[in-house]
């Protein structure tokens, strides 16, 4: 059996992590990575990969993980796809998921190729989890419970305040949905803590969750890339009540995000050409290995 | 939008809380039960509903939800399906099931039906759950702990024991995919405990686990449908080691079961004729309501 074909676009967090899911996986190759200066230099382990600036200076490529931020990922998805070469995305602003979804599919479809997107862990391999247990209870309330482990949106609009140098918003479960946020500050010399502790707990970011600031020397020393998720449905069976159902998870949170976009790469190869997110697609499509040793080991 | 019209093949424990789910979902309407002796007689919420011995007295069918014993489930199957009815069913003998779908595809296939089998909670939904965590950590071992909860298997053989009128196993979970069985026994007059409390635990069914048998006066004072699953993986995303995965329930049994078989008929008419399990099929089929909406809420 000859083996898929991946590229990797982008080498940050997301796009190194992808790389290592790639090489543990026993039905895929890495054909090389795509960065914009097309330059390995800095990473060792990149040396024996092609890195490139444009991925038709790698030969074939049946599929290419967009390791790159999400604002990036239509016109990244769009060009590749137009290529004729698969496409998988963390895409992660929920609101802008069916939008994505909408635009991609004829472009997808015109070109014979498939584009599988929000194949991250929330959205992704989650949202597997919020429908299955919907479909479990199909009256009731989910409550998605994210942490503890890093925000990087609110980070970045942490980062964003007048004399803060460097910035760490931690998402901490209080449970039903509600999370409390621990944000750390490395503050630039003369900086005010608290006119910065104010302008974070007003920002709106900020303002509807408990919010508690704290000044540290060194956010480089909080470093972990931790995450965690607590999903709870509780709701009713065809007419029986209290059905309970949680799903718990505790992990590196890049690793996962890596690991999914592999699943998500084997996946594309198996669909018919269109763009779909993770619960359109059967879980076993995400699975290398013998279709019925499969069935017969996890079903 | 025309319903789905849905047959009910028997009329035990799971036959009654499958036609509640059809009743609570908006999108069925129960066509009809199909029982042996073709009566209601005994269950008044019947009142409504056509009760026959032959299916094609019903008019027209999409779907049969087979709510019969395992052992019957492969001979209903391969009659309706040659009728073009599609099938669900909960088949629970889990080194039969790659059997069962290698003989119900081509019925089905031949007459345009599907056929979705072993479609309860296990297997069924928690082969979903087990097969999604396969992939977050494709190198890891899983553990499915069952319970608090009867095992109807455990609890017929204990029944098949001389001396024993009526008898209840139930499953503790011990972690690991380790299981305490609790027996209790309702004895026949003269009988001898010490006797049938070893025959038990000299039996296959308990002879590798730990067991305890207690003498209850009343083994229908103990009735109680609830039961429980702690599925935990702990594995490999990529290269990154110690990713924990874990998803508990507790839920009353046969409400699950019928509600599964729900979504089981659902998802057949959205299926290309063949035999399917749970993880070959894509988790939006098995809901009810508008894609787009669902992505936009779910995903």
């Amino acid at each position: 059996m000859s083996k898929l074909k991946v590229a990797i676009i982008g080498y940050g967090n997301i796009g190194k992590y992808s790389l290592e899911a790639v090489e543990a996986a026993p039905d895929m190759e890495c054909v090389g990575v795509v960065r914009r200066n097309g330059s390995a230099e800095g990473f060792p382990e990149l040396a024996s990969y092609k890195v490139v600036s444009d991925i038709r200076d790698l030969g074939p490529v049946d599929v290419a993980i967009l390791a790159t931020p999400s604002r990036k990922v239509r016109e990244n998805a769009e060009k590749y796809l137009s290529l004729g070469i698969n496409t998988v995305d963390s895409f992660d602003i929920h609101t802008e998921i069916c939008n994505l979804r909408n635009a991609l599919a004829p472009v997808a479809k015109a070109h014979g190729a498939v584009s599988i997107i929000s194949a991250g862990w929330d959205p992704g391999s989650d949202s597997v989890v919020r429908a299955l247990v919907e479909g479990l209870a199909p009256k009731g309330v989910t409550y998605t419970n994210f942490g503890p482990g890093r925000s990087m949106g609110h980070s970045v609009a942490v980062k964003a305040i007048p004399g803060v140098r460097d910035a760490l918003s931690m998402t901490i479960p209080v449970g039903t949905g509600i999370h409390r946020r621990m944000v750390y500050v490395e503050l630039e010399p003369g900086a005010d803590f608290a006119t910065v502790a104010a302008a974070i707990k007003t920002d709106p970011y900020f303002a509807h969750d408990e919010t508690h600031v704290q000044q540290v020397e060194s956010i480089d020393a909080l470093n972990d890339v931790g995450h965690g998720v607590n999903l709870v449905r509780k709701g009713v069976s065809g007419k029986t009540h209290n059905q309970l159902f949680e799903f718990d998870m505790k992990i590196n949170n890049p690793a996962l995000t890596g690991q999914v976009l592999v699943l998500a790469a084997r996946a594309a190869a198996r669909q018919n050409p269109g763009c779909y997110t993770m619960i359109e697609i059967p879980v076993i499509d995400y699975l290398a290995g013998d279709r019925e040793e499969l069935i017969r080991r996890l079903v």
